[in-house]
């Protein structure tokens, strides 16, 4: 089982995305890994990241702001999709030509206020697999209560994200 | 017609909010209106926010990150609602008890890329209207380009939040 996060082994010139980008200094670089992998049956495999959001990114005083939870969903969900692209393939992750996935939809359902103060654990599992397109479904939790679920539909990235 | 932005008549101690509250000096501070105000039909209403965000949210190079993205919309929407809550009670917004909205669910589509460097703008229309529960659909766009569209379901906040 490969223990280095998804996020490290993305090509370097696509490493500079604000919520999980290795090479993007000010952003939250979440780094997300697998939690096991079923090789027999590979849509049961997980995904876990762990964050804890500095305290600026309050919503109300006490409470973590929904867009840090939306980008936190994201970024899991994108990083699972490429990890599970890879695992699909039985490749080595990071190796070329590179699989990376961006986001086409998101979906987030905030279930109960999240508290700040407390490292967040996100669960990743997967609802559907394609060559181009692969949904991972996201559960966020604080002290072991969910306090938000989402769905990331991920697409492999369009070539138009790469002529900039 | 209330010129002055929602987010500045929001209650001293709920305006904290990374993405729009405007006692949060780091945060983005984003600001919403009213575009028009349909007195016969007040549903057909419109709302709207522009915002250009920092080079350091990026996603790719060139473009704008999801979470951002997602940011924007959430904080659009909630805000949008509370003016509608107002509105449909004939009440000058800002007034009290304070009509404040919280995300029950966001959902993004990402259309196309979204390029930095450009001011974003985002419209808000309501879908639905309840006491409690209030629908804002939002599209966002760059250079007259829709590049993203979402829907935030906003509901009336509740007292837990106003516990710590």
């Amino acid at each position: 089982m490969n223990k280095q996060a998804f996020q490290n082994l993305y090509p370097e010139e696509l490493s500079h995305c604000f919520g999980c980008g290795k090479n993007n200094a000010e952003g939250h670089q979440l780094k997300s890994f697998w939690q096991h992998i079923d090789k027999e049956n590979i849509l049961d495999s997980t995904t876990v990241a762990h964050y804890q959001p500095d305290e600026k990114y309050t919503a109300m005083p006490g409470f973590v702001y929904g867009g840090m939870i939306a980008s936190l969903i994201d970024c899991h969900g994108t990083g699972s999709a490429a990890a599970m692209a890879y695992l699909a393939q039985n490749r080595e992750m990071g190796s070329l030509p590179a699989l990376r996935f961006v986001t086409g939809a998101l979906n987030v359902s905030y279930l109960a206020p999240t508290p700040q103060g407390v490292e967040l654990e996100l669960i990743g599992r997967f609802s559907e697999l394609k060559e181009r397109k692969i949904i991972v479904d996201i559960s966020l939790s604080a002290n072991d209560v969910i306090c938000a679920k989402g769905q990331v539909i991920a697409v492999l990235m369009p070539k138009s994200m790469l002529n900039n």
